[in-house]
């Protein structure tokens, strides 16, 4: 079943499609007075946006977003938002191939498993050009956080790990890869330079972290902050793992390694570890929110790979289109967003039932 | 905010607190006609009552589910199966330095912070007792999808995996660890007892595969099966990462290595790997759906740590209380009946929208 | 599609059948720190008991509700309250003649059609038993709302309405059917009686009033204050018709003859009208909101009706069972509970959108 | 709360103010493969227009729909369908009148009360302008229920009633009146006119019958037919009644007089009356669902009242701009589309639940 809204009270709908003529979200349940024009979005769009480097998709939009409702003078009135991005840049192309056979690892045959008939341009509905929407949609929820700070960076690009202990989060901003390591920035030139002329992809770690988060947002179950992160995060395309705090690891740690003890401090508590990421039975501790999620490599490769076609042909099939060597590097803003939303809803959640 | 209920047509909602004179869930969407008794319902709950060994907790309850709602017959109605579970083994105990301090690790912190006050016998409301209501609700579940066969166990122990060489799914029922490697079994005995005789306790995975959910099932966006999937994972309680397919891992891979070719077969295609853990963008791709969760050690340990009062001075606590050594043994059950309330509710989902 | 969830934040679900072992409703989202026992629910359902006079029905139930889940010493905890009422009168009768045939006016023969088969025996799910476990969720609702009172009476029966100029709300609860006339109530003994004698039965009009609903609750669309009420009412077994303020009446006036206008008042406004019923454009002005609804007469006649068998014979039916004369006089306490639900879901929904 | 989603599983979301750039609809479930072009959707809409007779608002808008995204090659593909018509007729005036005070029997001071700020153009998003969008949604949702025929029409106004012997069907379409009377439609004439030169407005009933709803769509509680019937017509501006069958009227009757009594027909029954508008237990019977909604007049008229200003200091204020003399003729498409876009929600429903 389609379904595109994402939020308990804090809601946004996307809509669009990668070769349509335009793509969208509509945030609704946003409280008014707060300033908003398409000046507090843009930025996030323009740090999402493609073709800005050689280790992104050469697609080239401009990405400019237009506020259709919501506001006045300025303001949001607290009713929805509507965000519309037009494409610019969908390239006429013959797309004869990918309409009759299916493109490994991405959703072709899922999808005309499900629909019957599919939307072949670019991945229609399925590209990730849809996160533009939620880009925007994020913008709108950080405005409700003011609180809040969140940061993102990749953490990891096919399996090379930036050193934690030359983490610079002034470094983020300053190169191509979102990388807080200037050191493995520099190393993973040559790594995604590597595998784009291979005709190969790579897969990528982004972590997120948000300061500022007051104990007690969330709910002890369902609609545990955790969960809600969980579902967020999996929910961008090509994500196939989702941790917070200690995450898979912490399967393999024993109790007092993975204790998160308390001691009195300046708000009251402070906490001398946070193996939990700041979460703790679905509800925020105070700490930092942390989480981490696992992009796997872009599945459009120039490397020929077996398929099928709908006719049920065996054949095979390399993908020549524009696409992003690594699909997790342009994931960092969309991962932001997400952790934007999660937690502005929760803020609204939160303040519904405790006043 | 408390949100009590998960999915989207097939919805379950769940009440009750550890000790609590009971709980139960309410489960609303079922279709009619399906044949339901508590003989259904109570094999599931026996899996994974405490008590059974001295590898979980020594709280002994009977786990008796009442269906007090819901069928006629011996078949459901389609109405709401209310589904009952009285405790019976509210040990009266000393709550009172539990009352007065937080429990590093637990939600006791987070819960005050957010509510003001809390129940804190045995975790109230955040107890993993919550557990058997999900049980009880994914053996309902299950009969609503008879085309799907789920299989969990767990894969690892403190970081001591199975041998997957050794895989044999007849040895989960023959060991108190849902193992499927007896040589794993064997050891991991000595390791959960060292575990308990030091007072502390271990993470473990889980691991969670259903065969039979036909290419089909699932949304390209937001409502995906794995997002879904997500959420309902780390909504279990010491559930901290949840992997779909390659996980965590697909974040080092290469695209040529993490593709699933494609190739005519009986059904009109096979697939020749299942990186993609049976889920591509959102929608069920035919081959068995692969889930991993990570559940953290026990925070109930009987080594001291440091912690403070509800009036903000420290202090040192142990949890002497009966507890889990590995919470996530008895997860086993938890996470099978979680796959299955995400894939029931998928079904009905799918044929809402397709007919 | 079985959906026995309402609200948005502040949710309840109910469950049970007529004849089942119970029947019961999970609030959920309620703020913590509310002073709530069963004494706080039993007057309630007191007022809507069957069997107190010879003008309901004869069905004797003690409808004493237990709560089973969340509350700790006395006060809510924020996590779902379990409510449950015992069926303790299940007459055993013969059910076959409603087993076989269709009781016109009944979802008897809708309720075939869409689930192939249903628990005839009373009504099953469809029966207005199920208003108790409303009436019990209404009961914490009310404690969400301290600021508003609630009040509800039956002001016509059969078409015999009370006279304006007789209104005493204290006369609400001093006859059997909460007629705030006395002369009304006088005049009503002897119309129910005569129906009941003839085997008849007499449909009701429910008004409701709430004082105290601040300004500002409600939203501008769709989650309308109005459109909310109107789903309660609907949604109440054998409601046939809903009216805000003015209502139906409001198609036959004139702009000047339904204007509400406004002059300087002690709280900043005071208006000179109510034809609005206190919404306005789906948001609370202040003033009071007025609500009517239409009971129709109970379908359950001894006269007999033209009908059909299952098998599609053509056959005649009278049912003898217990039954309302007047159904929409038990309805009274459910309006009411309706109100403060939908009330108090927006207060939560209006604090959670503006803090 | 500002919420401005409606549906359970086809679900629509609107956006949009009167003096915006644009309105639009989002509908997300809409079954694949339906044929769908901006010609589908154009005649609703045209009906719907202002402007095109002395009897409604003389703003004179093309009210142009563009379809967004969710076809592909002509045919609705299962993905989000996003509708939007330009605002094209934003006559530049002074509002500081109506920025200044609040026009009674208006959203204006409730708005304020809950936002603290509002769009004053034309009543922003309380403007019957956004039912532009949901006229659009319905033209959609009316492909998805083929089987189902709606006709809605104005049976009074002003308290001028429809002569049920003179009804029919094809004048409707013939008058700007939406009346199925000749006769009536001639008298309106005068009474409008005269209304509108005496700066008033009247009131007026709109009736909406759909035929061909299979028996069986609906659920027993909550999500009733006829509650979200009553959700969806009440959440229509300046509507304060809403009637299934007969409606409020029910409430005079006895029970013999309201029976449906069925007997065997060509498809197995044939009812011989429908008191209860084609819905039991908030099932549909099979037989035409009968929905009456009342319109309130238009509350902006000519005709000075008492108010206050923002200030709260007494003032007088009559409404100059353009506007509907009686609100409910153009009402007419809007109950159409809200009856078509609750009936297909629930066809999807019944078959999620029943496949």
């Amino acid at each position: 079943m389609s379904w595109n809204t994402f939020g308990r009270v804090l809601r946004f709908t996307t809509w669009g499609e990668s070769h349509g003529p335009a793509l969208g979200a509509v945030v609704d349940g946003c409280p008014p007075g707060l300033r908003l024009s398409e000046a507090d979005i843009q930025p996030f769009l323009d740090a999402r946006k493609p073709g800005t480097s050689r280790f992104t998709t050469q697609r080239r939009e401009a990405d400019e977003v237009r506020i259709l409702s919501g506001t006045f003078e300025g303001q949001t009135t607290g009713t929805p938002i509507s965000l519309m991005i037009e494409n610019t840049d969908q390239r006429s192309k013959d797309y004869g191939e990918v309409a009759k056979a299916y493109r490994p690892g991405h959703a072709d045959y899922a999808y005309d498993a499900k629909y019957g008939l599919r939307d072949y341009r670019g991945g229609g509905r399925s590209s990730a050009r849809e996160t533009a929407a939620r880009v925007a949609a994020g913008a709108v929820a950080r405005l409700v956080i003011p609180e809040v700070t969140i940061t993102a960076w990749v953490s990891a690009i096919g399996g090379d790990a930036v050193d934690p202990a030359n983490f610079d989060a002034a470094e983020i901003g300053r190169n191509p890869f979102f990388c807080p390591d200037p050191v493995a920035a520099a190393r993973w030139e040559g790594l995604v330079d590597a595998a784009r002329k291979d005709g190969s992809s790579l897969g990528a770690l982004v972590e997120c972290v948000a300061t500022g988060v007051p104990a007690g947002w969330g709910a002890p179950l369902y609609a545990k902050l955790d969960a809600d992160l969980a579902a967020g995060m999996m929910g961008i395309n090509a994500v196939k793992g989702v941790e917070i705090g200690e995450g898979m690891a912490a399967a393999a740690l024993r109790g007092e390694d993975n204790a998160d003890p308390m001691r009195p401090g300046v708000d009251g508590v402070e906490f001398t570890a946070n193996h939990a990421g700041g979460i703790a039975g679905g509800i925020a501790t105070g700490q930092p929110v942390v989480v981490r999620v696992a992009f796997k490599p872009t599945s459009s490769i120039l490397i020929p790979q077996d398929t099928i076609t709908r006719d049920g042909e065996a054949t095979q099939l390399a993908t020549k289109g524009r696409h992003d060597p690594c699909v997790g590097i342009r994931g960092v803003p969309v991962v932001e967003a997400m952790m934007a939303l999660v937690l502005a809803d929760h803020k609204l959640l939160h303040r519904a039932q405790m006043g």
